[in-house]
């Protein structure tokens, strides 16, 4: 067991990925307390039977006081109202951090509203499931998966050490990227396949009656792994989209070329096409496998 | 343990299917012996390797002699060629079924070459995984999936009982439909993602060298699963777009008057519609989990 490396861990906002991090923490005796705040009363509930903390707040301004780590956990849209909540109340030297699936836009957004004595270090974990809500978390949820860290060039590197091991210890692997290409790599690996599969289950199910009903029944021969990807929490995947737009729209672009080509492909039955495509596709379902991320 | 349903199945192609039916046939007591046939003499060799068979042929035609069932687990493109090789050696009463993923183009090319004193119908097990070869199968593959049938009008009830109870035995759930009507379900359900599975993982691929190389590393991010449907047998997949055109350009279709309006949607910033098309996607997850075919 290792010495806790911070003395009070603020989460501000406790759905999946809020509730995995207080588990986390606490399985490995990271931090010697844990406030939690969020602006559902029924989620605050669900936390405190969960016992996910030491405390609990509706209000993000009261949680943060006294923290040495603060994480924001929310939707992406929620992150104007909430700097503007804690701003006055971090401590001086505390480490503000996030678990957004954007950066750039937190940089943005968030950086100008926190005060200089505190250490802004927007992160990403690059895991979660489908499910969303305290009840979803499990401490094991970042273990062999990526932390990305993004801050802003001149943050103090000691602090940046500090989260790094706070997210080691947890199980991940850290990587620190700029905000910039962290929103670039992301838009492929993650937003685009989001948008995808939220299109294709709306195409399915605005079918005909008779079809519509089918689709469900035959679901295993492709579409169920969509319809998993589209289950993910609606209000974090507009703010998403919202918060990442140049990059996913650039990403969707080459993407329609791409299916452009394939439909033309099947229409004039240029079967070889088709085959030299997919063999290509083949060999990276094998890097995968080899970089243990299957 | 049930008392053998046919005398002699002769499986025409052993790869993922044609071996997980030698097998689940076998576990199941469904028949009295089993004849193998593949072009691929590599395929052959493993096959007798691993005892999936009683006998083994590089000749289809050879195959059939004597065989009360006949299936089919070739690519569909080269349907033609076996129902050639075959229709002369075909027992009077046989039962000739296939597994492809198209059946209109089934009833169409294969349908003609075979002779009036077989029975012809067209199967498709809506089951299977990203691994091709005789290794790939295994018995239990059709457990809890469905089975579907597709015989042309007029086609003799009683080989119709006897085929689907053959299926029913191997664990299938089985199901009788027009030809047409299941070309459209499997286009939607398992033709379409596919492609667009198929495309991006190829978008991906085709992204500047520092990019794709983090593709692969942060690949858990949604775009991972993708790459396992991309990973299916290149082959098998060509011949099931050339040959199930019409209904997979039609879909093609709607999925690109959906993305275009999501795709608007993000550029002008229209959170609510987002929104409310990730809620409803979100709500058929539950009903294929319902419909237990998660």
């Amino acid at each position: 067991m290792s010495e806790p490396q911070f003395n009070k861990l603020a989460l501000i906002g406790i759905g999946l990925i809020g509730s995995s991090i207080a588990r986390a923490a606490r399985k490995h005796n990271l931090v010697k307390s844990i406030v939690i705040a969020d602006s559902s009363a029924e989620a605050l509930k669900e936390a405190e039977a969960l016992k996910l903390g030491d405390a609990y707040h509706a209000d993000a301004g009261a949680a943060v006081r006294d923290a040495d780590l603060i994480i924001i956990c929310v939707p992406i849209g929620a992150y104007a109202e909430i700097g503007q909540a804690i701003a006055l109340n971090l401590k001086s030297g505390a480490i503000v951090s996030d678990v957004g699936s954007v950066k750039q836009a937190v940089v943005r957004d968030l950086g100008p509203l926190l005060p200089d004595h505190v250490h802004f270090i927007p992160g990403h974990p690059v895991a979660g499931t489908e499910h969303s809500g305290p009840k979803a978390g499990f401490a094991e949820l970042f273990e062999g998966r990526w932390q990305i860290l993004a801050p802003v060039p001149g943050t103090d590197e000691q602090a940046v050490g500090k989260l790094a091991a706070f997210w080691r210890v947890m199980g991940s692997n850290v990587e620190v990227m700029e905000p910039m290409h962290h929103d670039q790599v992301l838009a492929i690996t993650s937003h685009l396949p989001h948008l995808i599969a939220y299109t294709i289950v709306g195409t399915a199910t605005g079918l005909e009656g008779s079809t519509q009903r089918e689709v469900i029944k035959f679901s295993a021969s492709g579409f169920r792994d969509f319809t998993r990807i589209a289950a993910s929490n609606p209000i974090m995947w507009r703010d998403i989209f919202l918060n990442n737009r140049e990059a996913v729209l650039e990403m969707l672009g080459r993407f329609n070329e791409d299916l452009t080509a394939l439909q033309r492909a099947i229409r004039w039955g240029e079967g070889e096409k088709l085959e030299e495509w997919f063999t290509r596709t083949r060999a990276v379902r094998r890097s995968i496998i080899d970089a243990k991320q299957a």
